[in-house]
């Protein structure tokens, strides 16, 4: 690749060592300014191996160094040994992930309403908006072009991404990420049939919470409580085009995987995990824990600790045994027709033979 | 919750029970200024009780007043008794709905081209964009950062959300509701291959028409027609997430649930719904008033009057039953092995007997 | 239709044979001025057929002229005659799509940051930002709304639609056409979980990178990669609201349609086409024309020229087979019901009869 990524400043392996506190087994002065995957990795560069499947690979490696896991500390490159190397790689890319910069202060393009409580060492980017009676807490960044509307409150250390749009009195924690397009606030879909079948709209009156440290990706709809509250708790990591529907509650600690979508009024558990593309209806409950298997569908309650699959779901392991019974289903029906014949056999010697009592149902 | 929702302003119980039409049971002179779900309403609030399975919740519910269908006017709180109690709320609902504000007029900031024909009433808020040659109905809402190209028709009494995107020369009802992120007239998905199996763009030259009273919700994409138009007809109401292809056309009051998606050319009819994470393929037809269940993948034409489901969707009751035959198939393996050891025994038994037939085959 | 489509320029019969080296059979000097659909093309359009299905519709049109295949050769409307009229009509289409016009140059409203490239006869709109250190090539034409973060570089000759967002370090190439709400460079779905189930973001450093010819669609989500790239191919085309997680890879040509997701790190190869709404779980290999039928899950690598289909996917022909299997469920039930009379049948015959092998079982 021509271009250039981007810019990081170089740390000592020494110091890096120190930070994930692992055991390190080389010289502590080489200088690392960046992480690389294992096939990719050159010359200061850091990269890892989380699993012994990838010794060989570690083997050739052209990194400055290795985070490895004790079984894999025998790797003839300088390594950084600690038992859980994934967890320690999130801590040092921090190190050398520069974040989008943008100057502290408010931008003179943006457009900030009256009565709006801005807190210290924040940014915020060219053509923001932020409605009158919001409030943002200290140190958080708004990218340009992100839309706050009015009685918004944002916590501390939080990053809005642009274009990201955040819905009149909705409520966020500190240190949330809400990326590019994501729209949180729109109103739920409710509405009442009258006698002629059209749809009288059920205004919607309550609000989003997201509490501290939830991530949630890009394109993403999260709509407002019909009353009460939309509530996403903390921790809670949220992927792309996940669509959360009015007054359902997310559990601690949850993921979200894309394409997620969630109808009205249901309940999730925390540490729940939804793999991609699964579906929810509503006013079912998710208990903690639970794993949908990605596609599914899920039409019941579903108590904690379970994992589920299918459309409609059932437990993993009943869906893993019903697709397998699926595949079967040609050479059953092959089966069948051997039964079948050999049963036509056997009738037919049963009528043969002098005494057969079936010729007795004749008379 | 330490925050506070919209300001909502109080209203006399006897008023509300004249404009629903309902038989007010209690003091006409209690104050209400605000509606809450049965469990969490509070002093102050009106709750509702749709079903009888809710009387007991009703009993315990801290509300002022409730409001409840002839089978339940005996509880003891005061009470609005109506034949349709969630329609009823629907209009109550309204007069506690405070929609965000917008100053009438058009703010500094909007970018608005030559020759736009702007309406009486209207309100036009920070960085909208309108293009030359477009007109806005009186009484449209156009909220922060949406986007009009040009010669976009927008009737009167619409509502345009933060962020969304309408596209040249589309063209949008009265009382329309479009939000935030939504795209309307983004192009449609045509390609036609050369011999190296390269994609040739075909230029979608037509537009979007969007009918009276038809809601959008956010991050939806409807896509412009080839020629002609794509065509959401009076009073439809589509979720978030939804995807339209171009040239296709949904019939009056039809419902569209979170991440459908509709590939080109596709007909909707009147009165249809398609649950959510549906997916119709291009070039059929869907009748009146059919429904679609969840994340069923619909293949072919559907005749009016019909639910189906299912991938591919065939009739519900048939996708009911092929999913208990799913579900029974282990056992019915076990059932098969039965079966064969009998025919097995018999057969054993039979070769065994002096007058067996089978040996006859020998001859 | 009341309202009028985008203004076309007229063009003789004969330039258009000219252009797309067909036979003309009829006047040169017919004048045409826009395309239409079969049902409803005009005096002054130009229709086409592709297929000798439509021969009696082709017989009704109204339309000036028709592209037809030589099958067709004999229709009575003035025509134009060649092999292929669907890619034929692409490149007429050309003729008479007026693009959404944008005035060349910066919108005084724009904001650029410093140190950007602007190469000539670009036209950037109201409200675009564009940050510090970025590059725009020639011809490149950027809607209101948009926004490019710093260091992203855009090739020549491309469009990039309203409220469309290109975060970071992003690398466009030529003549790619992006979207309006579409976000290339989210940040990937990358977290390692701590000891008590806390989920500790992974830095997102990498980009993503899009080659020539390129276009993608309304809402789509494209994540950067962890490390090093995601990478769009040259000539792949993408439909609206779809997801490319972190590190994917897709190869030259491919057809993504609408809602698809494909997780981290998978990579999918040339002339692929994925229908609606597939998922691809991560780090799988998709080979070279492989097809992917609507609303599959697919969890394995899928070898070069497959056809698959399903949750989870199977060759096509197998789905076919199963789903016909699964439609015969009842059937077959109903034919063990029968195998099993006819076997307990059988083995009241055979123990009512004096010699029944059986009955020695007893002693």
């Amino acid at each position: 690749m021509a271009h250039s990524f981007r810019a990081k400043p170089a740390v000592r392996l020494g110091e890096i060592a120190e930070l994930i506190g692992a055991t390190l087994k080389g010289d502590a002065d080489i200088l690392i300014d960046g992480i690389g995957p294992l096939e990719d990795a050159g010359p200061g560069q850091l990269s890892f191996v989380s699993n012994s499947r990838y010794a060989s690979l570690a083997a050739s490696c052209q990194a400055s160094a290795l985070i490895v896991p004790p079984a894999l500390e025998e790797v003839s490159l300088p390594c950084l040994v600690c038992e859980n190397p994934y967890s320690a790689l999130a801590r040092v890319a921090q190190l050398f992930a520069a974040p989008s910069t943008l100057p502290q202060g408010v931008h003179p393009s943006a457009l900030v309403g009256e009565d709006v409580n801005l807190g210290p060492d924040i940014a915020v980017g060219p053509l923001v908006q932020i409605g009158q009676g919001s409030s943002i807490g200290s140190g958080t960044v708004i990218f340009g072009g992100a839309y706050l509307g009015n009685n918004v409150t944002v916590g501390g250390n939080c990053t809005i991404y642009p274009n990201a749009s955040i819905l009149d009195d909705c409520v966020i924690g500190n240190r949330v990420v809400i990326h590019s397009g994501t729209v949180i606030g729109s109103d739920g879909f409710g509405y009442a049939q009258d006698e002629s079948g059209r749809h009288l709209k059920i205004p919607q009156t309550g609000i989003v919470q997201i509490d501290d440290d939830v991530e949630i990706g890009a394109n993403c709809t999260i709509d407002r409580a019909t009353f009460g509250r939309t509530w996403i708790q903390r921790g809670c990591k949220i992927d792309n085009l996940v669509q959360i529907g009015h007054n359902v509650v997310i559990g601690e600690h949850s993921i979200l995987i894309s394409q997620v979508g969630i109808s009205g009024s249901t309940t999730v558990g925390k540490h729940v995990i939804l793999a991609g593309q699964v579906g929810l209806v509503g006013h079912i409950n998710i208990g903690d824990g639970v794993r949908v298997g990605a596609k599914s569908g899920v039409s019941n309650s579903v108590k904690a600790g379970q994992d589920v699959s299918g459309i409609p779901a059932v437990p993993h392991k009943e869906w893993l045994r019903n697709s397998a019974g699926i595949r079967r289903l040609s050479k059953q029906r092959e089966e069948l027709r051997q039964l079948r014949m050999r049963i036509e056999r056997l009738e037919q010697q049963l009528s043969a033979a002098p005494s057969a009592p079936e010729s007795q149902e004749i008379f």
